[in-house]
């Protein structure tokens, strides 16, 4: 396979698993419905993303930067909303 | 910051993002109750992690791989219960 279309295929994976978080952060601010929700998941999950986040700064890597910055931003609203919404 | 710190801080990233959807797995499996999960968010996110499994076989990528293949399989299966439990 050529190297850029592999290189596509990684951008579009981090591309997905970044945004995939905003449906779930609009369906809980219009349901106020986060009652089935692990708030475990997402205390591990963003506290993770948060270290990616500093991983990347750390070694200069920009994909993960930005990548990490908005999903830190997105599953953080999720978790925000599960505490706040029970 | 000495390499052997940033390199231990990624893989405390990776292993935290990675495990994070077991909690949910479990609830989802112990509750039966998924009615606040988003259907959109586990639709993208598993096609997502998918696309970078692929992405680490293709390029040899062995923590790429694993992290990947685990979650697939954690977030495949919050996946399957919020289509089983609706």
């Amino acid at each position: 396979m050529k190297p850029e279309v592999v290189t596509a295929l990684g951008l579009v994976a981090a591309t997905l698993t970044t945004i995939s978080f905003l449906p779930q952060v609009l369906r809980a601010l219009r349901t106020h419905d986060t009652s089935s929700i692990s708030v475990g998941m997402y205390a591990t999950f963003v506290t993770g993303v948060g270290l990616w986040l500093i991983y990347g700064l750390l070694t200069g890597d920009v994909p993960v930067i930005i990548a990490n910055a908005v999903t830190f931003v997105l599953s953080g609203m999720v978790f925000i909303l599960k505490l706040r919404y029970g």
